[in-house]
């Protein structure tokens, strides 16, 4: 079989697995046979392995210097992805409490966290955007979260309505702040001080799916009673430095190469830089044509990273997709439970890949309007 | 940086994550900048896009075909390794139930397992290996397994330990029996019918780290309570086809390549054939010099995945290690816990590296016996 090239790949505006990096991918390739030195591919090499405990660790020194994670805090390799996470975090934040975990209802992502929480403990929802179809998100002071609340959980990007918040939300100060950053982690800096845990599944702008990195307050590690499974104690996992099992060795090997790719980028404020002008280029397409692109985010709340919107009817939308695909523009199509025109435009897609986008989205709109 | 080769790579012994056919991560390489007409890296591609479903439809054909698996089971790719099974099992099958779940303590894996399931329910411990150090296995009628047991749990192969069921034990009709094949799925054909849960993760014979492959008897899918955490709920996998949440692509899709190359290979039949012909070169070595070699299984329960031994001493231990790494015998050095020699010699290593380490360990032997 030939060697697969760079020249067969289109722009993929997938959700998630997303785009990666082209120079990582390469690595990743040119590595596979033998990581260098190690007489073996990383996929062959035990976890316990000396080379392998430095590939863990770089990943991890790889987040703490994007970031400015300080020491303050653990940082988990986990597998189960969010949904896991949704039950974990209450299992060990929520079970036997007496007050409520505070949720903010934004979107499909924080709808699946609040059912699982349920299970363990009170939950109450402090926010829910149903009024206008989770297209806007809390503004300051519309929450009231009393100071005795087990945690506050938000999801700070949901990916498939399109919102992000512009920052945390407001958090009484012994409150944990729980936020579900899968789909926009790595995307802009933030003060990981401000929360007790931050998670992310990969699968979007830091690495392939299978693993998900937790960043969590070490305070907060002794919470998770004892009669909890094994797998779902956090304290597990921090005590035995993600090795409490084996750790899904090839995802986290990927994302450690991905935040040296962002490092080489400039980080997470040149990343926040490239995103805001990526996603300009199609919210300006967006606001050019309001009656023709439906876009489903309120102004105040559009996500950096995947953005949504709508044309006038089922044949158009099937028409510019068919367009898009013929322009190797692809994975264009809006999740199945809010229809419409979804792109993802992650930190590794490329800038050109949204101008192509932009350009289709306007020649269309002045040829159907 | 120069691409990794074939001829870098050195006889790989580690017991996990573990060698994998050459051809394999020749067709990963060869693809992993862009899946063949998919236009992106299968890293890149969403869980729900056709391609990949073709990819997780194909591993579970695979597994299907290799094992003969009949439409009475589903076969799930799950995250979070055996250890989540470990709590999962119990979880499903034992929380709320009035009878015990028989379990046999065979060494190191089954022990924790245990641990997990005292958290669920009753656990009867109806075999303990401890008086021989786990060096045996039970011996037909030794265990007295009730009519009623919520199920019977073992691990067929201690990688630890080395020992291994030569078959099933006895099971009550009616008494799930429940396998962790971890370490020895895929060695030799068997008959899945005898059981209600059959699972591995694959980061020994059947892939890389990340994904763990449960074969489950469609009858017992009920079984779990409504409040189990979503993610270790079995009919959650099972009625989303392993998409409940985002699988671990890579891991499936290079599971799925695994089973190409066995069935390539002739199947489990030949598999067994090349494991017993590998495994003996090695037994035969240590039975020629019982007191230079004191293999740590009893004859009848000697895995032929993992051959356990150790030398007269520490020094003899350390100037073996010494001579086999020069050889590029590598990652032969014990589990701490049980010390000594632990050669993993799964499906993929090739005969050559087995005859290569038995060679040495005559050579040694004769030189230092």
């Amino acid at each position: 079989m030939a060697t697969s090239s760079v020249e067969q790949r289109v722009y993929n505006f997938s959700a998630g697995p997303a785009v990666l990096p082209v120079s990582v991918l390469e690595r990743v390739r040119d590595e596979m046979l033998c990581l260098p030195g190690a007489g073996c591919s990383l996929l062959e090499m035990s976890h316990r392995d000396k080379r392998f405990l430095e590939i863990l660790h770089g990943a991890e020194a790889g987040l703490r210097d994007l970031l400015s994670i300080s020491d303050d805090y653990t940082v988990l390799f986990l597998q189960g992805g969010s949904r896991l996470q949704f039950s974990m975090i209450p299992a060990n934040l929520l079970r036997g409490s007496s007050t409520a975990a505070e949720y903010m209802l934004t979107g499909s992502w924080s709808k699946k966290a609040i059912e699982e929480a349920r299970k363990e403990g009170p939950v109450n929802v402090c926010w829910d955007g149903k009024s206008d179809n989770y297209a806007s998100l809390p503004a300051a002071g519309q929450c009231n979260v009393p100071d005795d609340a087990a945690y506050l959980y938000y999801c700070s990007n949901e990916t498939i309505q399109g919102v992000q918040f512009p920052s945390e939300p407001e958090c009484p100060q012994d409150v944990p702040l729980v936020c579900d950053a899968s789909s926009d982690f790595l995307c802009r800096p933030l003060d990981v001080a401000k929360y007790g845990i931050l998670y992310a599944c990969a699968q979007k702008n830091a690495g392939p799916a299978g693993v998900t990195a937790v960043i969590i307050r070490k305070d907060l590690l002794p919470r998770g009673s004892e009669d909890l499974p094994g797998y779902l104690q956090y304290r597990n996992h921090a005590e035995a430095d993600s090795e409490w099992n084996t750790p899904p060795t090839f995802a986290v090997y990927v994302m450690g190469l991905v935040t040296e790719w962002l490092a080489s980028q400039g980080g997470l404020a040149a990343m926040e830089t490239l995103n805001r002008r990526k996603s300009q280029m199609l919210y300006d397409v967006v606001d050019q044509f309001p009656q023709f692109y439906q876009g489903h985010a309120q102004a105040d709340c559009r996500s950096l990273m995947n953005v949504t919107f709508k044309l006038p009817n089922d044949d158009l939308q099937a028409e510019f997709l068919s367009q898009a695909a013929a322009n190797q523009l692809c994975n264009l199509k809006g999740h199945r439970s809010v229809g419409g025109i979804r792109a993802s435009i992650y930190n590794a897609m490329p800038e050109a890949g949204v101008a192509a986008l932009a350009d289709l989205m306007r020649d269309f709109a002045n040829q159907h309007a």
